[in-house]
């Protein structure tokens, strides 16, 4: 498996738009075991995005899907800076569902 | 809901030992949506932890579960330090539980 954890900073006063582009393309991508989009509550701006995927190459195809290139395409406008990027290796857990394909 | 993201660091050469008390122990704990183990790949003693859940209550309540008690005893001889620990407000996405209850 492949995880990602990253900590994306919104445009001031555009984390809950940033948010809804985020939470509204992450419905069907295959090999997607888990995507989770999260508010930090300590800073206004900040979004932490947990990922869990078959592979990385299943991550890395997600991104030629349509959808999800319009998402990034129009979530990009609403980003500040990426400040955290951590690549992981999921070994199990609680939670992962099964992957589409 | 409820989001924690923590980074652990194992005493040397023990993470393989730590993940196995990590992962055994997440079966079955109300209120969690999601619960994943996962390893850094640059750093042989580095566990990253994503969790979601219901609300803080649910997480508080889960640390009395006679067998997580046991778990984090057993775990904690194995801990050499706890580097993160964010904790966030899931808002959505893909991949989390319906919470058993």
């Amino acid at each position: 498996m492949y995880g990602l954890i990253g900590k994306i900073k919104s445009v001031e006063g555009k984390r809950d738009e940033l948010i809804g582009i985020l939470t509204a393309s992450t419905g069907e991508m295959p090999g997607c075991l888990s995507y989770v989009v999260a508010r930090d509550p300590d800073d206004a701006e900040a979004v932490w995005i947990t990922e869990v995927w078959e592979s990385q190459a299943a991550h890395r195809a997600s991104l030629q899907i349509p959808e999800v290139k319009a998402a990034i395409a129009a979530g990009m406008a609403l980003i500040d800076s990426f400040d955290v990027h951590i690549s992981t290796e999921p070994v199990g857990g609680h939670g992962l569902k099964p992957a589409k394909s």
